[in-house]
């Protein structure tokens, strides 16, 4: 399916978006616990904190993962619907983070008299969990309800598709709206125009959540590195090659009951003969 | 090539985003001209607002145009050389615009004695600026230069587009995090908290930025909305249905010595063939 040149490259992006993803959360966490107050939930600036954190965390890194999650060439051995379930289930709790550290927000708001949704920032936020919101329970009716008809699947996934990179750039262009309000208001003695240490340390932190994203719209959207369609998937396991089976059977991920159980695409899975896949170039 | 059904929703989008651009380009001369100071060369805030003019009529609205000039099916008839010289001009011109708009801000930064680049906003805008001057001299010498191998210009492609995207995203991006900063900055009493029309009016600007943006993605990543290949074009024009060439034959936009110098593309074109392109359905 995927040939040993492209499997390498895949490698070497999806290492390095970890990598910077990892790095990203790393710094997010010095900020908040370093240059910061700390995490508490007290009405106080420990309790903003945990807006940034869990943005971060959740609506940028889990929802990354998750939408790069059909593309792990290893993964094309479990079925479509354990694959759905993966997906569905990283962006829900990339979802419950991104509203948690809402009403962080809004609480710590709240304590201070500050006013709500005053910011551009506030705006873009707001509309991306909505859209998020809509998404997943589109995501949830159109995917994983059995009965919505394939045509109906087919004609949606654009849509699904274009919607859930559109959502993942607002909230990083959300998120660097966010870095750049709270610098200006929380740097007072010295400003952030006299570039202190932690504003040059969150600065790169803005760079670095942008250079992840572009890292996984890179590899979300190369057309080599798309899990194959079940057609082909049932190709390459047809023409099993012999005996490949290892140590690494993957059998942790296949269950033994794992089935696709929309429409016409339902069958058993072999571990043996999907580790296969993998190694055939189409 | 397109079904009209295909072309209805092109004009659709196509319409959209030129609308939503042009509402931001009024909305942000509004915002110049009523709300602030107007347009100077004299160091002071009137010099500042050439910034935000020029990045949204260049960097954002032309580049905006460009990306997706390839697609406009009335332009299928002209050469792809031409359209490349539209599309090369449309971004030299964008460039040049932010370059301009980039000189105004640092000559206020200087004139007002406030530090340049210390902002996460102005780290990725010299970046994006940066990244557009590479995009654009290696587009001139790989897809302009006639020497360049067809294989160059294959393989750079998937680059060449993904990086097109990618600036132009974090080009709206940075717009945001700029009008975060300048309504922090520019708004003392009522502040942007206060959420006076001015802070109101511009936030709707970078929500109509953030539009266009997305409507210019979803245009510029519709595979049925590509423009055909020279293959599929000679073979349309090769199969011509007869007479259809009308009043709007398109003359103005094909030149008599219009042709593709490109290795393998050279031929003459005729309005009259190809006015046919835009009918047939494959």
């Amino acid at each position: 399916m995927m040939s040993m040149e492209n499997f390498k490259q895949f490698l070497v992006f999806l290492v390095s978006a970890l990598s910077v993803g990892f790095v990203s959360i790393i710094f997010v966490m010095r900020w908040v616990f370093h240059f910061k107050e700390g995490l508490a939930w007290d009405g106080g600036l420990a309790e903003f904190n945990w807006h940034p954190l869990l943005i971060v965390v959740g609506f940028i890194f889990l929802q990354g993962i998750a939408i790069i999650v059909y593309r792990l060439p290893w993964t094309w051995r479990c079925s479509k619907l354990m694959m759905k379930f993966i997906h569905a289930g990283l962006n829900i709790l990339a979802f419950i983070l991104a509203v948690v550290s809402l009403v962080a927000v809004f609480d710590f708001h709240n304590a201070q008299n500050i006013p709500n949704m005053y910011s551009l920032h506030s705006w873009a936020g707001l509309a991306a969990v909505i859209l998020y919101a809509i998404q997943l329970v589109l995501g949830l009716a159109v995917y994983l309800v059995p009965i919505t008809p394939g045509f109906v699947r087919a004609a949606l996934m654009p849509l699904h598709v274009y919607g859930g990179l559109f959502i993942f750039s607002t909230v990083i262009a959300t998120a660097l709206m966010g870095i750049t309000e709270k610098l200006i208001f929380g740097l007072k003695d010295p400003k952030y125009k006299d570039s202190p240490p932690e504003a040059v340390f969150v600065n790169v932190l803005g760079v670095l959540i942008a250079v992840f994203g572009g890292l996984i719209l890179w590899i979300a959207t190369r057309p080599a590195w798309k899990r194959p369609s079940e057609n082909q998937l049932r190709l390459a396991r047809s023409s099993d090659l012999g005996p490949v089976a290892g140590a690494n059977d993957g059998a942790a991920m296949t269950t033994p009951g794992d089935q696709e159980t929309s429409g016409d695409q339902a069958r058993r899975r072999n571990g043996k003969v999907e580790e296969s896949v993998g190694r055939i170039s189409v």
